[in-house]
């Protein structure tokens, strides 16, 4: 670690009431119907939410550069033209009943940085470049992270292109539609770090009454859904030890789901989000039951753990009960561990501002995921209320957006390297 | 108990073919897709199996006496006008996927004894009626057992005509489209006694092999709605203390309502045949569950214990869990003891013939159950293939038919009384 420029103190910070109204200003398009937001990827509002920012951006002097994948990397130069940029930003798009700050927190605070930079005529060796991702939560179009993952090499353009909504519209053809595509190659080039900061979407920063949260690392998860087969019968007429109750064996292993999570404690969850039984009527035994199991960790080893002990002793279940056993690996994800010299960065800025803060791993997806392939990178989380997220009801405070805009902040210009009067 | 008239001998049986081809002409009437039958109250079909029902009965010279809920009762006088009439009978409408024997054998069963005394030349002292109750199945027009119901006196004639089925129509309106309003009062009666003939459609006497079921009891049940709210959170970002998991909660209750049916064995039966959560997707902690617990038992305080423990256990779960919790009656059936008389010259009838037999208890409902409140009463079983019934797959064997037909033939004319030569 290079030692702290004397201008990175305590003193240097972002305007809290600026960021807060801009956050307030792009709330204003695509309003949702109860306080949040519907701004759905490669909609109308979509576009206008990127205009707005694309005229903030202009007015801090900054150059847009947009992507094939409709990507926007409003960029400030650095001091030496031949370093790679450090990328910080997140999304603009939310889901059709989100809040105001999954996603547009990371990319305001970000721009927030420039202005403040600006303010104060400072100078970075490193150029700064503020990143929009194009269709961050994939609910109108899937997968998720899917403009990152295309940048980071995860998932092919025209292979995303072709990727539909549930009107049949195509990503590609939508891009263009609303007017974003850009020249710009997607990815290839070299960043020189990344970082992301995003609303917590669960409740240990609020419950702890910690201001930052350092993330360490993401966490990889498996889907595994489970087919039981058993034997439709009357409820009535069917004997408690003739029964093959296909029901029954889903709540024991809907139990051990949870059991196996809690033996892996403290970073390891599990629970059964979905399920169904066959023909579920209240007379009826039921003769199929479709569940799906979801772990996550931060550990590889102990997904894999989680999934083998899950596995075997659904196995052992469905014997007892003479029930038929299927099982099928509806999804998987690596976890991720972020860099630690990043990480250290957003710790020593914390520190230094005087800020409370723990490590945390993040239990959702996020582009910081996919961006650690490519460069080094970390993510600050500040607290939300209640833990809600994906929910217009989703709530943070002034005082929480700019304590973890600060920490942005600190972090980003020590690896950009503020260059000296001397 | 009268002494055994001698003419009631092993050599009084039914025509075991004629029985038979009876019941594949019915089952031409209202096929279903799959071998079965498709026969619901009031449909056209319905009324087609009437006419036929009717034209045999005619033939072998009944009287043919309908009500104003269009249950049929074809009359054969015995020799003292005086006496009531010993009823024998079932339905002959079925479920939309029903099968050909559910309700037909035991309306066909009856007519055929009628064709037994008739070919023998046999007069009985009482009166002997082969009734078809209307709408036994409740498919259409819920709830099951509906005229047997108004006979009864369990439900209004009125009420019953108000129900509609899903498109909206009247009972009433579809009883007379289809032509089967008679003149005569529903019930209120004398009846000296009611036999009923049904399959099984369960699994116990095919599995040990037992030619005739006596049923001495049929069950009653609770049916307990259960909703559990708990809080909707990210499965990955909410860590496990912070859960409040109504699908936890769910399957812990499922597994608890299968403990307690265990603990009232042998007769005790318990199962969740119906549930729900919310939102229902794979990575969101369900925020309600929604389910029902069918407890069944011939006895009246044991369906009250498990109501009991159902909801302090689930009480006490919700609690741990963090969960609220609702409990809802939605549906309750007192249990029913059937005449030990009538039930006595059943197992009587098995022993003379030569039948193996078992005492059974019903746990499905039937007519009987309500024709017990109004007359001595009691049911006989045959085996079923599977224990499969409301579908389409039912079957029993020609044999099975034939010994159970012979069964109820004995135990109607021991209680009608044969008229002696002497």
């Amino acid at each position: 670690m290079t030692q702290t420029h004397p201008m990175i103190g305590r003193n240097l910070r972002i305007d809290s009431d600026r960021l807060w109204q801009s956050l307030m200003d792009m709330a204003k398009i695509g309003p949702g119907v109860a306080g949040g937001n519907n701004r759905q990827a490669l909609t109308d509002d979509d576009s206008t939410a990127r205009h707005l920012f694309q005229s903030w951006c202009e007015a801090e002097g900054l150059s847009l550069n947009t992507d094939k994948m409709g990507n926007m990397f409003a960029r400030r130069e650095g001091s030496d033209a031949s370093l790679p940029p450090v990328m910080v930003g997140s999304h603009l798009d939310t889901q059709p009943t989100g809040g105001k700050y999954d996603g547009p927190l990371g990319v305001l605070a970000a721009l927030e940085i420039i202005r403040s930079l600006n303010e104060a005529g400072l100078t970075t060796r490193h150029p700064i470049e503020v990143v929009n991702w194009t269709n961050e939560e994939g609910c109108r179009f899937a997968p998720p992270m899917m403009a990152s993952g295309v940048f980071a090499g995860v998932h092919d353009l025209d292979w995303a292109y072709d990727r539909t909504d549930a009107a049949g519209a195509r990503f590609g053809d939508e891009l263009e539609r609303i007017g974003w595509v850009g020249d710009a190659a997607v990815g290839g080039r070299p960043v020189a770090a990344f970082f992301e900061l995003h609303i917590e979407q669960g409740p240990i920063l609020e419950d702890s009454k910690t201001d930052i949260g350092v993330v360490t690392h993401g966490q990889g998860l498996n889907w595994i859904r489970v087919t039981l087969t058993g034997k439709e019968a009357h409820t009535g007429s069917t004997p408690m030890p003739s029964r093959v109750n296909a029901g029954l064996g889903m709540a024991q292993i809907t139990v051990l789901a949870h059991q196996i999570a809690l033996a892996h404690a403290p970073h390891a969850v599990g629970a059964v989000g979905h399920c169904e039984i066959f023909p579920n009527s209240t007379n009826i035994i039921p003769g199929k039951a479709i569940f799906t199991i979801d772990f996550r960790s931060p550990d590889l080893a102990v997904i894999a753990a989680m999934h083998d002990e899950l596995r075997t002793g659904a196995s052992a279940i469905a014997k007892t009960l003479g029930l038929g056993i299927d099982f099928e690996l509806a999804g998987a994800f690596d976890p991720v561990a972020f860099d630690p010299a990043c990480i250290d960065r957003v710790r020593a800025a914390a520190d230094r501002l005087g800020y409370s803060h723990m490590d945390l791993v993040s239990g959702a997806g996020h582009d910081a995921f996919w961006m650690s392939r490519v460069a080094p990178t970390a993510m600050i989380m500040c607290p939300c209320v209640d833990g809600l997220s994906h929910n217009e009801a989703e709530e943070i405070s002034q005082d929480w957006a700019a304590a973890s805009a600060n920490v942005l902040f600190h972090a980003v210009v020590e690896t950009a390297g503020l260059v000296s009067d001397d």
